[in-house]
């Protein structure tokens, strides 16, 4: 649970990394930023921001936020309905990031499981993002990715986007953020 | 067609235009960016540079560069197979585009279709997208559009993209550009 001021402070700090990215976006858009906590308080470890462009029955795009190092938990899409899961493409705008993803583990990875969740994390083949490449995760595939130390702007480019359906490794993980009334 | 000496001229063009916008693309995707003429031979009012990022069966994701005033020509996204046709989410990131679909006529619109092909330009309900705009087309639906006066950078989302069967207005184009062999 974040609470509003917290809310708006890091919608700030999200569009902040968007400018330095060179993405440009209104000020209505600004204020529909979500900041996933991943339901552990911790955002500045564990969390980013999304802003969801469009989300249709067919495609979706977003763009993402992070703090440096912040870290976006390990998780898989898995199928829903029909439906064979979410394909999303990750491409770095800005900064760096580190994706985690299926496949034989990297000696000396860049990045750690953030501290007191490391069993949450079973995958470590490394790839790295530098401004203007890209990776796509295929469906039912785990992966992770953390922010390298400037932080980073990653653009999504996927199938439809159902977070509720999202696989976390780390079962304590609720992906709807909850924002305190007071 | 275009010769080899004007697309790398075309491709420089674009690569400014992503510069301009904000858009990092490697040397790699310069030099994958495709020079759309349509068949016209007539780029710089007809025409726009593609950059396609990722184009699976599910999902596809674009970068399109419109010199000043450019025009990309009505056409539609026909059902292909059992698909209902390409959807496709324009956002507008540099510049400024005006996007035509079907609708009632906009009064004065602020484009005029190509002088001399203006038959093939059947639709004139305006949608004017600033930075941070953007407009969602469904399938089977016309439209054009052209860029503003300082031309214009735009995003594409969108479902699986196979532009050879997009149904264009005028039966003169020819959507896979021809570079020549010299």
């Amino acid at each position: 649970m974040i609470t509003k001021e917290e809310l708006i402070l890091r919608q700030e700090q999200c569009h902040e990394l968007f400018r330095k990215g060179g993405i440009f976006i209104t000020p209505a858009e600004k204020s529909q930023i979500e900041i996933a906590d991943f339901g552990l308080g911790d955002f500045e470890r564990l969390g980013l921001g999304v802003l969801v462009y469009v989300n249709t029955d067919r495609c979706c795009a977003k763009e993402l936020a992070m703090l440096p190092g912040q870290t976006c938990p390990e998780h898989l899409h898995p199928p829903v309905g029909t439906e064979p899961g979410k394909e999303e493409t990750f491409r770095c705008r800005w900064g760096k990031v580190f994706l985690y993803v299926e496949g034989g583990p990297t000696p000396n990875p860049a990045c750690r499981p953030p501290e007191g969740g490391e069993n949450a994390y079973t995958i470590s083949h490394e790839i790295a993002l530098n401004p203007g490449e890209q990776y796509t995760i295929f469906p039912g595939t785990k992966h992770w990715f953390q922010a390298g130390p400037q932080g980073a702007v990653v653009s999504e480019f996927s199938t439809r986007s159902t977070d509720e359906n999202d696989i976390f490794t780390d079962r304590r993980i609720a992906r709807v953020t909850r924002i305190a009334n007071s």
